[in-house]
């Protein structure tokens, strides 16, 4: 049989990083392709106990089916986790948990977004969301990332040079893939130009925590009197990926649309787990792990970029971030960034082309994105000196 | 700020029933509302036992991300169960999991129906699923439900009198909310109808292990030589809906795209419960098992129908399915069913009426659906007396 498939569907490719990832299931590619936490960031013991708890207690409430806006306790929790470590005010808002932050562009984009709709993001950006915001038909705009975040001229700009621009999707912690942290004064000029335009935002934070050098930037939902942003959280990485947790904090009568479109998806979040965040929130010391986990990246950050400037050549550039899992180097200008990848692939180490996150994946692009969380630090060691060896012959 | 929500979300309400589960938060309230499992069938003890030993053996596998297709050895043992217990060959077809078998009526509306196609269903049908159809904003028409199955003489009305028949949504045993099974005569001509006009078929068979009475009935996809059916698995009623894991198998090229949407909706299912079916799977009798939670439904349903046949006025009609977890009582003609409704709840016993079920809720319907496998059985006699009662001051 001949199948016909949606218009959202016919072109969309499945994530070229997930791809890349399966053919470096080879154990010998040293691979930066990755964005796992670091294994031993996981809290273990404390996570296996809980479960083990919830299992022996109360095994029904967390084997039954339950309401989909979520756990009620998680909910109040993530509340109070917003208002005390982040200073962002629930009021007028209401919060749900979801099966990771990836379904709240997905829910966001489906309470907002018609086909045709125009979405923002920075260039490049996160490839998930953006493949997110494509399966929905929309004419997605990448506007120029610069080093203290998106070009807020050029924001502006694309607001009005785009039909029915509904929702401006921004990583403002260490984004992915860039590692780059927007100012404090972007973030207000973007809530600016937000209100300015009837725009809604969408606050991607799931790496905000991960934090190992610099100041705290405060988020834009913090500074949001409007009811402009959409405050997407996850659990994937202070807690465990695997388990597929996270929350999103909009005006209600968002979040209420988002609910319904949940209800739709999946019906509710896994809620075995859903409770372990909840126990764990309330028995952990939360600023002590957080403290731990950003020390064990700070170093794996720091060896990263001490292995660079040993070892590539000086005309390849690259950001120093402040948090999170990734890195961003750019090759010079006449360079051939395909060839450098494919090159580096032959010699048995993986890194993400960076035209995977662009917008529009046509556009020209000499940079590649690197992962220091996932690596161990022997493969740091010797995949950066491989890629150094390359940069001296190539460039 | 005044939101546009998108066309699809607009007219979209949250789940009816949902909503009346909450009103029933009282514990005075009788249910026979809800749709879940009965708890005593959750194998407690073996799921904490594997949880436990995955917590203590392989934590990392358990709390790393993952691939969007599903864990593979339970990728393989969903495909041997299909094979084995249910005769469906694997050929030519793919396999994945999914977070729940309510996602894969997402993700095979997302694949396939543009905004504005046709979606037929059993007319009534599972508010859940259909709710899911609306929010890709198609064209949902349902088709007459008899006692044997859809009405297949107006299913292929209905594909011919309406625009881009994309997909027939059908769950063929014990279905929700009539518990009707669907005869192996009717479920031949739709697969004839299906292959006539090029049309695809969603095979929903959350209930078909919950067989207490009549012989089995083999499945559409057992049947289908011509790639037509996306069958839709779940371990919600024979392990626990809590989890949240189902499988839905396809022919390959369905499968690819609905792989990439799931990975821009939610990137992969929990990992840590996908191990644990893996190895629930691998350890336990399922048979047996099967066995041991079909007689307790068999049990809860036929003292339903006993209290029933005993309490209710005669010219109440209703279904005697031989398995599952819902019957269908239908009010003699001329009745009021939403008065009926009200007065139950008022009387603290709730039931759904069955406009809720309705591809077009604005149409009459005199029918309300009841189920036997959340409430005790105290509850179930006490409740059926006071709905009894109310029988015979109305009609």
């Amino acid at each position: 049989m001949q199948y016909q498939f949606s218009k959202r569907m016919e072109s969309l490719q499945p994530s070229l990083i997930r791809e890349i990832l399966k053919s470096t299931s080879d154990p010998e590619v040293i691979s930066f392709a990755a964005g796992n936490p670091a294994p031993n960031a996981f809290p273990v013991e404390e996570l296996t106990r809980i479960i083990t708890d919830i299992l022996h207690h109360d095994p029904i409430a967390a084997l039954q089916y339950s309401v989909t806006e979520g756990y009620p306790a998680l909910r109040e929790a993530c509340k109070r986790m917003l208002e005390t470590h982040y200073h962002i005010s629930t009021k007028d808002n209401d919060l749900i948990v979801i099966s990771g932050a990836q379904q709240g562009a997905d829910l966001a984009a489906k309470a907002l977004v018609n086909e045709g709709d125009t979405v923002l993001c920075e260039d490049p950006s996160f490839i998930g969301c953006l493949n997110c915001f494509r399966s929905y038909n929309c004419n997605l705009v990448g506007v120029e990332m610069e080093e203290d975040g998106i070009n807020t001229a050029k924001l502006e700009q694309a607001i009005l040079q785009n039909p029915r621009v509904k929702l401006l999707y921004l990583i403002p912690n260490f984004q992915n893939p860039t590692g780059i942290t927007t100012s404090l004064a972007k973030r207000r000029e973007i809530l600016r130009i937000a209100k300015a335009h009837n725009l809604v935002i969408l606050e991607d934070n799931p790496y905000g925590d991960l934090r190992f050098a610099g100041e705290p930037v405060p988020s834009l939902k913090s500074m949001d009197t409007d009811g402009l942003v959409i405050y997407n959280g996850s659990f994937s990485k202070i807690l465990a990926p695997g388990l597929r947790v996270g929350f999103v904090l909009a005006p209600a009568p968002i979040i209420a649309k988002m609910t319904v479109g949940k209800q739709c998806a999946d019906v509710h979040t896994n809620i075995l787990t859903q409770i372990a965040c909840e126990r764990w929130l309330a028995t952990c010391d939360l600023d002590a792990h957080i403290a731990r986990i950003s020390e064990i990246y700070r170093q794996k950050c720091q060896l990263m970029l001490d292995c660079i400037d040993r070892e590539f050549a000086p005309s390849i550039a690259h950001t120093t971030p402040e948090g999170g899992l990734f890195l961003w180097c750019t090759l010079p200008e006449g360079a051939d960034m395909m060839e450098f990848c494919r090159r580096a692939v032959e010699k048995k180490v993986a890194v993400v082309p960076g035209f995977a996150f662009l917008a529009d994946q046509r556009n020209p692009c000499r940079s590649f994105r690197m992962n220091f969380s996932t690596p161990t630090d022997e493969a740091i060691e010797k995949g950066i000196k491989l890629l150094g060896a390359l940069t001296h012959t190539m460039f």
